[in-house]
């Protein structure tokens, strides 16, 4: 959490962040500013000390309204020289800023989405300009990262309200599906022409802006064969037919760049073929097993291992067995979920034993197990979103039907 | 354009480009793959050579669907740890990207939005590994942003298209407006409360989005006071009052990070108090000259500073006579506009006799005059967005009234 961060950079011998970068659809920034509404800031945090926001003139009514402590970039002689690109001066106002924030010495991290032109240029002129300042840059020390990782309760409540938000659009989904006219196994909208992909996920954009949401990293909605390759987004022309795997998988956030939700299912219009029904049960019975295993104490990594164990014993290739495979279980069990849709804890690629990918309470995480046959036309995943609450409970923070068949009414 | 590509690296002596970060919401990547949707992938584009796409295995459809020239990610055995943030193992990785796409020394240009705790670190890493590779990150030697300032055919369209979204929902916004209740001069929904600004916006992004597009950077719907300072994006629960300054500002994109618009209007609801429709005027005025002006071959900084001299002789402080100031005109004359809602060429902090900033034919740029005095509660802005036709003339993308006054229906 937040409250953590002092601790934090402590702990891991950091002295103080320099973040930067617009303040919208910029997690650091978000997490930092609570989502001011700037072109572009700098936020320099102390440890120990409050986080210190620097502002464009135009852009002092939003500063303000982020009640933080704060200066106007017209206080730095260099701000006209760094705006129109001189390294060496940008990197003289960020010593001058970072002065500013007390920070004159010791270990520096940097955040922030950043332009790569130029930041490699401005952190060396910076080190050049004051060789007391170190970079902090070892994974292990990502203390932002690490205090996003846990949930305030605010953040949870945020996190909960997106999940009613997604599955609202996922019920207005189903039910666009299921009112269509089918021909031929195709269904059709009411002007007689075919409903695409592309006609769905257009819905779906302003389904969620309806309800002050967005989607940034766009929606998978895939049928058949691009089913059966996960971040396959689907291709926008294909029509809609019976009896074909439909991944839906959908991870929106508050309008701006705000918390997100990350939410799967798979459906079969009208029906599903027997093997779609057994892929189905297995990722069901793997999903339900699992959930009666989660818990705190463990790192994330154990129960991605476990995932794999249980699609084996089901005949099932999984990356444990055969790294690479774009068959069967291919991806990992899952990932934290807040301002960034992928966040710590991590399960597979980031580092096992650390502690930050140890599930813990007040981390919210999301669950995916699936499994995947592109050459028989076919994928099937299922995801929720839980919150470990203080007292190591998994709750699912959207509940949502996990049906595979949607039947066609009327 | 994209096609200048080649001739921009070899005037300055730029080698090779590495662009990198997820494949939307970042102009660069978007510029170089035409919006792939990647979680996460690198572009490395030797000079004379067509650029190469490297890609996660379970992103390998998106990136079929480029087009160009890939390698997954597999290829390289350095790829999980690297994922997992050991930033010599990236470096490394890296390193051989780089020689798979036929670079091995000279000046690499990075580019991309990327994430700035680790983006020193890997470039640090790289620069030790191959000291035969030197970073190009001269301001002077941006060559994508100089390629993106002039427009082919296909991008113009693309930004007219974005022109007509944009005053279609300006229209939508103004009917909304008009057909309100008025009740002591405040608008009111048909429920009884009044209308906010936080629900005009709301319907803002909804009609937005309805057309295909979205707007990463908010909108400014700002009133009385707020309308005085540029960039205050209003506050979301003001009410309508009439006869105050409203600055509507809506820089939508493409849905996914694509081509922006820039545009402005300014209205008074029911009628305008004389001194607003003095400033008003006054605003007109500039905007109707300078556009008798504006010609092509010469700095955009020159017609910033004539705008600044034409609103001086009607008695109006300007940032060219007193540098920061907050009442008068107090920003820039424009802007280029494309993929990043502000590029080039710029008009006021940028290097002023620098090529990339003189005007030229197929740019696009946004032209916003404009008048603020926050302490008498008012300010005004007009703004289109003109493409420089190859034969040098000046056309507005996307033509709507100008009128300041909204009439209220009824």
């Amino acid at each position: 959490m937040k409250i953590d961060l002092d601790a934090l950079m402590q702990a891991h011998d950091v002295d103080a962040l320099l973040i930067s970068g617009p303040g919208k659809h910029n997690p650091m920034m978000v997490y930092m500013t609570g989502g001011a509404n700037l072109t572009m800031g700098h936020v320099i945090k102390k440890r120990g000390e409050a986080a210190v926001l620097f502002y464009a003139p135009m852009e002092r009514d939003e500063a303000a309204r982020t009640g933080m402590k704060s200066h106007n970039y017209m206080e730095y002689p260099q701000f006209r020289a760094a705006l129109s690109g001189d390294l060496d001066q940008h990197a003289a106002m960020l010593q001058a800023m970072l002065k500013d924030a007390g920070m004159t010495e010791g270990r520096l991290a940097f955040y922030g989405q950043v332009d790569a032109f130029r930041h490699f240029g401005i952190v060396k002129g910076l080190l050049a300009l004051a060789p007391e300042l170190r970079v902090a840059d070892n994974i292990d020390d990502d203390v932002v990262l690490q205090a996003m990782s846990t949930k305030d309760e605010d953040e949870v409540a945020r996190i909960r309200k997106m999940g009613k938000i997604t599955t609202e659009v996922v019920a207005k989904t189903a039910n666009l599906l299921t009112s269509s006219r089918v021909m031929d196994e195709v269904l059709h909208k009411s002007d007689g022409e075919p409903l695409t992909i592309g006609d769905v996920k257009k819905q779906i954009d302003v389904w969620l802006m309806e309800r002050g949401s967005e989607n940034p990293e766009g929606t998978i909605f895939a049928i058949g064969r691009d089913a059966g390759v996960p971040h396959s987004t689907g291709t926008a022309s294909d029509v809609l037919r019976l009896g074909q795997t439909i991944v839906y998988d959908i991870f929106p956030c508050e309008a701006g760049g705000g918390y997100f939700h990350d939410f799967t299912r798979t459906w079969c219009l009208g029906y599903a073929p027997d093997d779609v029904v057994k892929l189905y049960e297995d990722v069901y019975a793997v999903n339900e097993q699992l959930l009666t295993e989660m818990e705190v104490g463990k790192p994330f990594f154990h129960f991605h291992k476990r995932i794999c164990e249980l699609f084996e014993e089901m005949g099932h290739p999984t990356v444990m067995s055969k790294q690479g495979t774009e068959e069967g279980y291919v991806h990992s069990l899952g990932h934290g979920v807040g301002l960034k849709v992928h966040e710590l804890p991590m399960c597979r690629y980031h580092p096992e034993g650390k502690p930050s990918n140890v599930l813990t309470p007040r981390q919210v995480i999301a669950l995916e197990p699936g499994l995947y046959y592109p050459e028989r036309g076919m994928g099937v995943r299922l995801e929720n979103t839980y919150y470990i609450s203080p007292e190591g409970k998994f709750e699912n923070l959207a509940p949502y039907p996990m049906d595979l068949v949607l039947p066609i009414k009327g």
